[in-house]
This record gives structure tokens, sequence and C-alpha cells, in this order.
């Protein structure tokens, strides 16, 4: 992939994108819409998962605001919002025609930005209160699924809340019509998305197209590493899949994207936490690959 | 377990024990005895993967000869030769009262010498053609299960090798007279083991005795670590398990001790190769702990 004898990974990059969901006013979240801007400063000051692992890894952690609902701009964050919040699936689309353009581009800006810094290993994250249902409707909707089939409990919902968020999802699938055949990639993310899952979506484009291997999160990455595959299936091959979190739904996305991934902890909370733990076993693979004797160089004899 | 608010890895240590095993003349193993001093020299040379993990961990790597048939000392490895191989377990105990001392010792001593260094957490690796045999028939006994349970391909054997392994356990297990009652760990280490396993035996033991958390490796170390627990309960508290390796019968050793293990890679070398990947996740997880921000710290709003 990387078009040298030895692969390394010496410049890990990681773009966190960030977006709030109009589908919140729906009830589908544990937790308040509020956590979306406070998460964003916890990440710029160092205190957030992925800022300690970033820090860990030595890779580059940026944090991109695609939309969310602060109404100013955070010191450290990119500010780039395609509005305040996408809008409620189940009433209208979630994000327009322009807005996703936009977002496309924020993602393609980042791997822009990556490869200007020597990056080697592209990583993309996401903070967003209710994108997991965004994301479950974007991704039922490409692989023709009800709501109930990748609903889960996200940031914690109960057994009830979680049948709401199916529910909720499939209102959103029958409003925007929704059904077994495969839509336009561009129209579940238009209709269903976010502005972060647009921006990953965007990103994993731009990293095929640079020929520049992405290691993919969980499950809000995941759809959106679904939706680029669908919209140019060469995307797949320069994916890397990091684990498989506790999501329900992320299994059936990994499945339909034929991936495998390295890491089985049940981890389960996004902002690219899951590839960056991940990291290492992909360096401690190059370092083997590219540091280990041959049983011929090291004189050790061949099976019987 | 470090006994300090907020854990850390700064100084792990690896331990590999080699040893040779009379029980390869039964034909139990895909590659010949000599493999066992040839990759003595590859892990001092660097060439070998615990070599290339040891470095890129940072962690002191060495090598201890408790029995190989090698003539002579091998630079860079510590000479510590309870004697030329073990016996052939289908025809004698594979190893003596004496040389069973001898090998706890030297476990011992490795983890004297790495809690000299500084060490906070000890791995154990092992080198020996035919420890896989040796490793599923200590279990076995300790287990009171038959050979066919957890006789598995080792470095690649195929199905009628498989079952060849397990008749040669199987004819252990009744030489010296062990059924489905669970014999004393001591005898099943000293009729059918091997001096490599009992050396990890004696380590693990001593990591207990010290209070040092050690990660366990794969199928052979398990075995061992299997056996310390039977020789003091305790032991069990201070084990870490780093992976399930590709050997059919680790899962049920696993099972046996109540062990999850970190990795699922399909990994199957041993020389603590396992251990050393699953290392980066354990350091991850400290500096988490260590560093992350709390909600009320970061000012993140509760849950509704």
């Amino acid at each position: 992939m990387q078009y040298r004898p030895k692969p390394r990974i010496e410049q890990p990059w990681i773009s966190v994108f960030a977006g709030d969901h109009g589908v919140v006013a729906e009830g589908v979240s544990a937790f308040p819409q509020a956590v979306t801007q406070q998460m964003l400063a916890n990440f710029v000051d160092g205190g957030a998962a992925i800022a300690v692992l970033a820090r860990a890894a030595g890779a580059r952690l940026e944090v991109v605001d695609t939309g969310t609902l602060a109404p100013a701009p955070l010191p450290g964050v990119l500010w780039a919002k395609a509005g305040d919040g996408s809008a409620n699936f189940t009433r209208e689309p979630a994000i327009s025609e322009g807005q996703l353009e936009h977002c496309l581009d924020l993602g393609r800006a980042s791997v822009r930005r990556a490869l200007a810094c020597g990056c080697d290993l592209f990583i993309g994250g996401e903070m967003g209160i209710g994108n997991s249902t965004a994301a479950a409707a974007v991704a039922c909707a490409l692989l023709g699924l009800p709501g109930r089939q990748l609903a889960g409990p996200g940031t914690g919902l109960d057994a009830a809340g979680v049948d709401h968020k199916a529910a909720v999802i499939d209102r959103g699938l029958a409003l925007h019509g929704f059904g077994s055949e495969a839509p336009a990639p561009e129209a579940a993310l238009r209709c269903l998305g976010g502005f972060e899952i647009a921006a990953l979506t965007g990103a994993y484009l731009a990293c095929a197209q640079a020929g520049l291997p992405a290691l993919v999160d969980g499950f809000i990455t995941t759809a959106a590493a679904l939706a680029a595959c669908r919209m140019n299936p060469g995307v797949r091959d320069w994916l890397l899949f990091a684990h498989a979190s506790a999501e329900p739904g992320h299994a059936r996305l990994l499945a339909a994207l034929a991936a495998r991934p390295l890491l089985h902890l049940e981890m389960r909370l996004g902002e690219a936490s899951g590839a960056a733990a991940a990291l290492p076993l992909l360096r401690l693979a190059c370092a083997l690959h590219g540091e280990m004797a041959t049983f011929a160089e090291a004189g050790v004899s061949r099976g019987n």
C-alpha cells in the first residue's frame, strides 16, 4: 500500500470530525446535545481518550467542527461549520446538497493537510450526540435493512430506548423512500446522515485517491466507510479495520465490507479511540516485516 | 497490582526460556530438534520475532538455556542447563526431581534479575521443539483430559500428525498413572513437562510472591501458568493474558484459568511474541487511566 519494500508508520494523523444532529429531538440519545461541544473542548484540552491516545502514539490530532451547535469558534478547533447541526431526518432531509458537498470537501481537506505533514496512515474519528442513529440510518438505507437490524445502545440506551431508536430510523427510511433496493449513497448521506459522517466519507474517498491507507475506527466511521465504498468500490482496498465495537450493528457493517478487524475489546467510545488502540499492532507488524530475519538468513532448518 | 494510583509500564522484561525435549524421538514435531539451538542464536542476533518486538517495546530481553542440546554456551545466552534435553516421557519421567528444582529456581532467578532492573511487568516466553507436546501432556494431566483434547498442530503438524501426537500424550499419561483425578502439579511437570516449562512455572510463582504482574503469552506458557496456579492458587491474581493463540487447546487452558485474553489474532509462534504484541494495549490502558479527565473535570454533562 505504501509502495515501499518496508512499510512503516512514522506519522499517523488523526482527524476527529464533530457535528450535531437534529434527530436528537426525537429522544434517541442518553446524553444531552450539549455534550458534543463540551467534548470538543476536552479533545483540545488533552483530557479526552483520543487526546491521551494520540499523545501516546505520537500522532497529529486535529479536531474539525463540521457543524455542531457551538455559537462561536473554540480555540484549537478548526471552525468549518456546514450549519448549526443537521436537520431532523424524520421531518426533512438531514443535510442539503450544498452542505453535503461542503462536508465531503472538509474530509478531503483533512487528508490534504495530513499528506502535507508527511502522513503515512490516516485515522478518522467522530463526535456527535445522536450520530449512532444517523449512522445506523445511512447504513440501513445502503444495505436495505430495517432500523432494528442496526440500532444499538450507542452511548447507553436501555432496551426500550433502542426500540424507539429503531422506530425513529424506520420513520426516516419511509419518509425518504428508502426500501430494499440499494439507493445512491449520496442520497442516503444527504437524507439521513450528518455533517461529520459526510466528512468522514469524503476523507476515505480522498485517502483512496491519494493511495494513503486509512484505519477505520468504530460503528459510525464504518458506516461512513461503507458509503465511501458504495460511491467508489476502489476505496475498500485502502481501508484497514481497527476493532469490532460493542455496538451490535457494527459486526453487520464489517461483514458488509468483508472486514476482519484487529481488536475485539468491546470498546464503544468513538473519537477514533479504537483505531488509536490498534495502531501499535500495525506498527509492530511493520517492524516484524522489516526487521525479522528469514529462516535462510538465520540459518534455521526447514520443516520435515 | 502495582500499589500506585497511576499504573504504568516503564520497564517491561522478557525472559525466554529454551529447552529440548526427549519426546521428539516419537515424531511429534514438524521441525527438526536442531531448530531450538538455531533459534537461540536468532534471538540474540536480533532477527527473531521476539527480538524485533522487544526492541520496539523498549523491553529488556534475556534468553536462558534451561536445557537444550547445545554442546557449548552461546554468546548472549544465559547458560544454565539442567541437562541435555529432557527424557522421552513415553519411556521414563521427562525430568528428575533435582532438575525440576533447578528449573523452578531458574525461573525465580529471572524474576529476581527483572526486579533488580526495575521491572514493572514480567513476560515469559519459550522456545523448544516438541514443547507443545510436553505442555499439552502436563495440562492433560492437570485437567484430567485425554491427549486429543489438547493436542494441536504446534509448528505445523497435519491431521494425522495431531492424532499421533495425541496418542503419544496418552501413552505418557498412562505410563505415569495420570487419570481423571487432578495430580500434584509437581508430578505432572516432572513426569511430562520440560525444563523451560518448569522454569516458566517458577517464574510465575516468583512474580506472584513478589507482587509483580506477569503477562502470559501462548499455549505453552499458559500450561506453565496453570501448573503455577495449581501449586499456589494465589498466583492467578498476578497473571494477565495476552492472546488466544491458533493452537486449538489454548482456549481450553484459558477457560480453566477463567482468563479473557486481550488479542485474538491467531498467532502461533511462542517466544513471548503474543505477549509483546499485547503490551502496547496495557500501556495505553495505563495512559488512559492516568491521563484522562473525568466528566466532572472536563465539564461534560451527565446522561439523562
